[in-house]
């Protein structure tokens, strides 16, 4: 039995819920209600799949109230089934862990400031003046610029790239091949051609931020490009120079906020939505897939462009008409005045 | 004459196709119809380039039996010369070569086994319980977490990154910045913000697998995220936790699929094509390019979204009656009743 | 005060503009107009932002000639205040420096050919016959491939992947993460599945091009992937093999474009806009953001696709009206039809 393994009891304590059947039974790990075998833990978040609870091998379910009496094993009754999964499953998940070190092949500034509790892994490079907090774990290959900073309890996996003069919060989680502080896509034309204009902002990221894999967080013009507390942020995203992002909003991946916008408090992009430049967001403003936002939003609430999937077939006669829509609308406009004249 | 020439006879042989002409001429490179010189190899697979074969300075062609009376110089006489040319092109790729070694920067963990005949390259790191299969061959900065596998005859290009628990099949290739393994984008909304999902899963990738570059492959929740065998996936793909995808799809570039989607065999995502979470695609499914599937789909086929391109003048026209269209389609339905009405 | 600073005649001189005010006054560094402070030097490029003007404590502005007379401070008078900008922000600019080297734990192979001021970065990985030109600097963990070049002035941020056989002209400067080289997407179907086309031929990249952060420059099937002179690209662009980019051209955060396209001069991609494979866009066409060239297109100009953002309620009507547009249009056509026959 791994050492991970606990008592139902122990996990209602933390999850701070009632368990319904023998509490001194043991679980080692998560797994979905179907796969779950004997010594796993499961969860019903979404009533569809109750067949599944009623079949399932596990040694114990969460539930909620309404679904406990389905529960052919020992139930965990959370009011939110879902949250009680997310926070149960940090317990089974599998860290970097070890005494503070910096890995022989790194290579430190001789000015950077390193706490004694961070992991910095092989072939790390750390900046002049940059600082890492405590408990900071770096995988290989990551590379902290000059001046920047990265606050205690940050998780950085391989190769991620960070600029010079980037401040990032604690708890912050950035995936490998993430690149925060790279230019701002700024370039004067002339009649010589694009001028480019230095990028002399930097980034600032708040606290308890997670941002996914081969995401870009550009650095400001002049001022910095900010990130606040709370938002968690998915792969290939994009974050244009001088952009602000409000607590808690969600990104999921192919977003993209084009620059100096600034999204207000938990927004949320879903995959693909985009937001075009010098715009603002209301708080609470939610962008369905693969939209685009091409103005200010003042109100909270949900927002679409876009068509609907048809077959090719059947979209190309969609696609010519859309073509003509003007020339159909003022048909329609005629065809109402005579009507109306004939009247 | 480079050691990579061949005889026009080792060839057809090799390609199992006629020559007729000259079979003891060498060639030494690939070209296309109108650039190929003596001592070169090109070939015709699509019809309306038959001037340039006329004209080809070549010293064979590949050509369907079709198009051979129209071949100026040697012609290699295949029923698909595309696919003739796809087979031959192999020979004349330069490969990394060479003894097995693992490079004297790298960094492998004493658990780790790798086979004698694989190629570990400059400033690589390999985790605990790691294997590398035979002849693999791993670019510089590559990175390879806990108890992941990559198969014999696997290629790596520089700075790919594998996390923990990633199970990799043979003769798989990836290229530079790509990621496989980083956590699925999994959050419970709570009171308190967003709490992380542990992504406990892994990711499982079967045999003959090509993905590009800067694409990433996310860990399942507690499953395993799955891609099958012959599947070939382009640069900055997205590919989500949970997803499963059939054996021999093609997903290119700026496609995406989102969490817990299935995909059956053979299915096509052409550009900038996404699927969204929790729906199952048939085999044979075809998703045109830039367009977003949002349902489940049963039927093999070909699938669209999107309007077509105008000039930026023409098209505000069509994107305002756009949003009018309800009103429009009211409007004709009106005109409908009365104009019944009245006959 | 900075080393960086200037007197506002030495600037004057250096922008070749006119200064009203005291010239001998110094500035150390450029902010906005709102935020700037004693010592700093900002600019006026949008006369929306007059108010900023008046209330500006910066020490400086650089304005029009027509926005001179509201300035309360020294004024920089331009032609172009935008590009003036984009020049003066070059001298604040803060860049790796330092005499050339290559650090102890790059790893070069014997054949090739560092310039004596060029600076290496630690774990960077030169191949064999690759050249690197005079003050080229490169960020960590790069890696250059057998026989590709990197001409004068070069900047590589940290973790860039550069394959074999790239050309890359000289003041180019590269992002991290950015991939150059990678293989073409290209695959023969057949009866066993999809069959690999080696990418033989390689990319070559002007002088003055200008790269964002994981952008990827595939190389050609057979004959190169080439880039102009003077273009610019931004992050998480995708260039496929064979594509051409004319001089000049400018293309912005997930733009594309497919495999054997060509762009003429001074072209724009907007964000996210993409262009099919094997077709040719004439000088200066411009694509506004998200839109999908899926044609030749011989005429300059703005060309656009794509729906306008609604609420995700009216959105829901326009989505369904679109799938019957073709209905619609038929019925437009019959009532045209009846009420002309009726007139």
């Amino acid at each position: 039995m791994s050492e991970q393994s606990y008592t139902l009891a122990e996990l209602a304590k933390i999850l701070q819920v009632e368990c319904v059947g023998d509490a001194s039974l043991r679980v080692h790990s998560l797994a979905t209600l179907s796969s779950a075998a004997e010594g796993q833990l499961a969860f019903l978040a979404n009533p569809s799949y109750q067949k599944d609870l009623v079949e399932s091998s596990a040694t114990a379910v969460i539930v909620s109230k309404e679904m406990a009496e389905h529960c052919p094993v020992v139930a965990l009754i959370s009011a939110n089934p879902y949250l009680s999964y997310a926070k149960v499953s940090q317990l089974f998940d599998k860290r970097y862990t070890g005494e503070g070190a910096v890995h022989e092949t790194a290579v430190v500034s001789s000015t950077a400031t390193i706490a004694s509790s961070a992991i910095i892994g092989p072939h790390c490079v750390i900046g002049d003046r940059a600082t890492i907090g405590e408990h900071v774990v770096m995988g290989s290959g990551c590379s902290v610029g000059d001046g920047s900073s990265i606050a205690d309890h940050g998780l950085l996996h391989a190769n991620v790239s960070i600029y010079h003069e980037v401040t990032i919060g604690h708890h912050v989680v950035l995936h490998s091949g993430t690149v925060i502080g790279s230019d701002g896509f700024g370039f004067a034309p002339s009649a010589e051609g694009w001028q480019k204009i230095a990028q002399l902002g930097g980034v600032t990221i708040g606290d308890h931020v997670d941002i996914g894999a081969n995401t870009v967080v550009d650095r400001g013009a002049l001022d910095n490009t900010v990130i606040g507390n709370g938002v968690i942020i998915d792969n290939h995203v994009q974050i244009s120079h001088n952009v602000v992002i409000g607590d808690g909003c969600a990104m999921a991946g192919f977003s993209g906020v084009a620059g100096s916008t600034k999204l207000g408090k938990g927004c949320v992009l879903a995959g693909g939505a985009t937001v075009v430049g010098h715009v603002e967001l209301a708080d609470g403003v939610q962008v369905t897939a693969n939209s685009m936002v091409t103005k200010s939003l003042t109100e909270r609430g949900s927002y679409s462009s876009g068509t609907p999937l048809q077959t090719t077939a059947q979209w190309r006669k969609s696609a010519v008409r859309y073509s003509q829509l003007d020339r159909l609308a003022r048909q329609v406009k005629q065809l109402m005045k005579k009507t109306t004249t004939k009247d």
